[in-house]
């Protein structure tokens, strides 16, 4: 039986707020054990929560900041799709990329698959 | 070999256009021969351009115009997200609906899978 959507809803919200907060155990926390992360879509899939783990310390090894803006989730029969901006803080400037996230989740609403859609070509100097 | 992403882009903005047109013919024209829709996530599969001319047909018996209003796709190796407002007239109100396509396409461009995410719970008064 699917995670309640509540949960999953949940889920998402934590995942920009863990993210954001530079929370890496937390984070890793959403995830099922054998969990799948491709970021952006059509790169190497990263494998299981060791894996996963050593993608973030990848990601802050280039940029030390970032802010995840969630604009909306939407949970259909225990899976989401949300849409959010990814502000990455580069020098003294915040950047913003509007980014698009695919997700599926086990019986306890931890993440099984994470998908990312974002073109680099979008990222510019955010005004607020 | 998987469609260039400027191809997608136009599909994606071709999808929006000719169903808030109400252009059936050039709406089904985007889809490859055995193509699935799933719309929304969790509800039956449409497969094959038949049974998804039927779903069209179904849609607008229950509403005959419906704008789709794109307002970001990402386009990532082959596949898309997008975010775009679902806006039905009923009545004499637009109502608006936040949502999210998901697809994948053969090499020509043609739509091989449609999975939209939604919640009916977010419709609301357009107010523009």
């Amino acid at each position: 039986m699917a995670a309640p959507d509540d949960v999953i809803h949940t889920t998402c919200l934590n995942y920009t707020k863990f993210f954001s907060a530079n929370d890496k155990e937390g984070w890793l926390g959403l995830f099922a054990e054998g969990a799948t992360v491709q970021d952006p879509v059509g790169t190497p899939v990263h494998e299981g929560k060791e894996a996963i783990a050593a993608f973030w310390d990848q990601s802050r090894e280039m940029v030390s900041e970032i802010e995840l803006r969630m604009i909306k989730a939407n949970v259909c029969a225990g899976e989401a799709a949300f849409f959010m901006e990814v502000r990455p803080t580069v020098g003294d400037q915040q950047m913003v990329l509007p980014a698009i996230d695919v997700m599926t989740f086990d019986d306890d609403g931890h993440i099984t698959t994470m998908r990312a859609f974002f073109e680099f070509g979008d990222m510019k100097p955010a005004e607020d």
